[in-house]
């Protein structure tokens, strides 16, 4: 990825502090319903041994919550404050895929993350060097891929027919997870203007933009492939 | 506490081992259960920094479910089989005492949370060292004991009826308990040898059962004082 972004000497320009703040405490917020969510999915996991391996998943996005939550702390901010913009987008999404069972939560775990932190990882390129580092950090596989996939494609082959539901919700998921982007997109301009640029920063132009969702398509339709799904 | 257990040799003695076993299964998959209920009621939490707290407590529980699984991978035990006879105990004792709210959760958390270690604590004099040093680490307090208690102070400060129904609920959460608990002593035998003692080992008598009993529920009135309830 090429480093696009401006010096840590940006931090002290308060319209790009304002997006920086903004991008950790979206991705803070993130990190907690990611926690919650896998834990409630634990709770439907057929075996004890998937149960924990849930659990786990669950405790690596906390402990992501906690180094963006940290940070927030750093730069004097309330991350109370820092999240709560983008509580009723977060809220919304999960509201809207709230898995009906154990497989449609495997499959959200993967697709739908895998694409959050893909959006994330694209964004990094154009910030400073000390965020771009905690952002990476935070979007790192959990190791839940390999996980996932062997359990969705045995339940594919066992019944394949499952193939058809997972594949339809997979979509589902981008879909919701596209309209809430585009909600967050349109309250918040700080954020908006880390892509678009701000007065002594430059950002990035149209042709990019096309490129950048060109690569987070080819990515979650790998995903999906890797599950055995079509997407 | 006196230390009334065997030493470390008595661990190779099948009738032991098997006691130590389900001891540590138990309290794997009460740590694990305890992990996905803290999990599911930081989804009730009011503000974000109460979700966030939740979710800590829960993360903590997960640590201690991993020490307790790694001893038993330790014992040459697949962890999923040493868990799998509590299951029915403790997803029974969870369905029962569901919270209906965001302060029975907290109830729940340190009182219900608080019985069952003192109950372990009490157990562990009558194991080895090395089994003892286990079960002390994950029976620790998680940090949560202030927190709880000031948030269920300050909602019986706004409106004192609540008072009277945590009390109720708190009632509950030890009946509920207690009558899971004696379904768990009849049905693991091994277990039970542990107080009771087996061939080689001595065990305790009827009267110090009885101030052990005594000495929990003391705990308990202690904590719903705490919390400004009536026991």
């Amino acid at each position: 990825m090429t480093e696009l972004g401006p010096s840590s000497e940006a931090l002290s320009d308060p319209e790009y502090r304002a997006a920086v703040v903004d991008l950790i405490g979206v991705l803070a917020y993130g990190e907690l319903s990611a926690f919650e969510r896998l834990a409630a999915d634990a709770a439907m996991a057929p075996t004890v041994d998937d149960k924990a391996a849930l659990a786990g998943m669950a405790t690596a996005e906390y402990r992501h919550f906690c180094a963006l939550r940290d940070r927030l702390v750093e730069f004097g901010v309330d991350p109370q404050d820092a999240m709560t913009p983008f509580r009723a987008a977060i809220d919304g999404f999960h509201a809207h895929t709230a898995p009906s069972d154990w497989l449609e939560g495997l499959v959200k775990a993967y697709v739908g993350d895998g694409i959050g932190t893909d959006f994330y990882r694209e964004i990094s390129a154009y910030v400073d060097p000390q965020t771009r580092d905690l952002v990476v950090a935070v979007c790192g596989d959990l190791g839940q891929s390999q996980f996932v996939v062997d359990r969705v494609r045995a339940a594919i082959n066992a019944d394949p027919r499952v193939g058809g539901r997972l594949a339809l919700w997979g979509r589902r998921l981008v879909g919701e997870a596209l309209s809430q982007a585009q909600r967050v997109a349109a309250e918040r301009d700080a954020l908006s203007t880390l892509l678009v640029g701000g007065v002594d920063r430059p950002g990035t132009d149209l042709a990019e933009i096309g490129r950048m969702l060109a690569r987070l398509t080819e990515n979650h339709a790998r995903r999906m492939a890797a599950l055995g799904l079509a997407a």
